[in-house]
């Protein structure tokens, strides 16, 4: 137990070459039970609006900051609910969401990395990508699209990209939501038999389900090839959906502690204002 | 008690031409007490969570409506807090979040629809306008930057852009939210009086609380002159915070039951999938 309290979230999840992840299904850090895991979330969740507030302060105080949460995982491993339960737990004013699905005409026109720099967070802000700039490796490497040069060229192209994030003052998380291929057949049955859940299925994702080896070999690259020191890759377990929100609440407090941001100065003495606004009475 | 559970909070709240408010502090509808109506907000969450699930459905589904809630008041009125305790009760990837600040250099040049043009909600999203093109009129005409001529001309032109929203899927909800001048008082002295709250204090909110009158009165021309059916305006009662804040989520729950956003029907034939799923096996 005492090592589960001392031993951080991230240093538990991150990955990167020769790294071994967790089993989906496996605990190997925090809390264990549902009840548990919840309530967990819920402390969580204070802390986390209490560090974002703080982020967004820093920001309208004319800080350079802000943070970059990236999601990736295969269909249904749980990109939009972790969205839900966790960016939803601080304030949406901060919140700047992006969803890159398959590129349009006109995206394809221009270089991959055009659509991704136009979604990202200003100072202050947590931004967000539901699928990234690694679809554009993941993609076209699997379905064969382009030639293995064309793909293999872009970690190179990801990482100065990211460093160049990073050094303008953007922290970036990389979080890989990790499922079993035991439990995406549940959920693609669960959004199958449920008409409220027929918007999120896609028969392309039984072409991709039936690729999944070739996915996994695709990610593990990825993580080798791009988990830097500046911008690192979490695994996160992600089969069980109480415990995988926990997880990812935590790697974002975790990080945001880091950055340790400052509610801005006055910039106007306080005391002074206290006596104006005393002097400006009731109207009315 | 009858008459609160039948009438709506949209008719209580409705307000227009030769319409009074309700009293900052009264509570004409609803919860009086806040342990209830921190109860009653929770319920509504969850109710205005499915309500937006199904609207951003349609919207992936090929749909093409959306809802804006437009939010104005005079500082401290609680705009900040109603985005974060009302629309952080959805999930962030439906939410589109804008705030309007004084115009930039830039955004100067252009029309004062510009700006806001760029930031209406896509299909299927909750656009959220923390401030709006309404302080074109508010803000020119109280601090006379433009001749009157001016600020007069853009009720028409606003009515007319806000039809031109509505008829093409956008569904409008236009909130004041109404504090009395006694609890803006405490509330800037709180930031003033708490470090933590210095970011959101600006000493120019002194001068717009010298001229709470002029606000009021411009307020009372803009309810009479673009509180239209298409997009009516709702004055919130706002000195307490919870009670507000279950107010908005009322007026959204009941403008999204009236929209009956629908998820859409399947693309594919799910037996055919489900066949086609186990097919598939588990990989690995």
């Amino acid at each position: 137990m005492a090592k589960k309290d001392t031993v951080s979230v991230r240093d538990t999840l991150r990955i990167g070459k020769g790294v071994e992840r967790h089993h989906p299904g496996s605990f190997p850090i925090g809390p264990t039970k549902k009840p548990k895991g919840l309530k967990d979330l819920a402390d969580a969740g204070d802390r986390l609006a209490e560090l974002q507030e703080a982020l967004y302060a820093e920001g309208v105080g004319g800080g350079n900051r802000s943070l970059l949460l990236v999601l990736q995982g295969m269909d249904t491993s749980g990109k939009g609910g972790t969205v839900g339960h966790v960016l939803g737990l601080v304030n949406p004013m901060g919140v700047r969401y992006a969803g890159f699905k398959k590129p349009t005409a006109a995206e394809a026109r221009h270089h991959y990395l055009w659509r991704i720099r136009k979604q990202l967070p200003v100072p202050g802000q947590v931004g967000v990508f539901d699928r990234s700039h690694y679809e554009d490796i993941l993609v076209p490497r699997v379905q064969k699209l382009v030639p293995a040069a064309e793909w293999r060229k872009r970690y190179t192209e990801i990482n100065a990209f990211e460093k160049e994030l990073t050094e303008a003052g953007t922290t970036i998380v990389k979080v890989f939501l990790d499922i079993s291929p035991e439990e995406q057949l549940k959920r693609l049955k669960a959004r199958l038999e449920t008409p409220a859940k027929w918007w999120k299925y896609n028969p392309a994702d039984l072409d991709a389900r039936a690729q999944w080896n070739d996915y996994q070999k695709a990610y593990a690259d990825i993580f080798a090839k791009t988990s830097t020191a500046a911008a690192p890759w979490y695994a996160v377990p992600a089969d069980r959906k109480w415990y995988r929100n926990w997880l990812v609440a935590r790697l974002l407090i975790e990080t945001i502690e880091e950055m340790d941001p400052k509610f801005p100065p006055a910039g106007f003495d306080p005391e002074t204002e206290l006596k104006k606004l005393e002097g400006v009475g009731v109207p009315g």
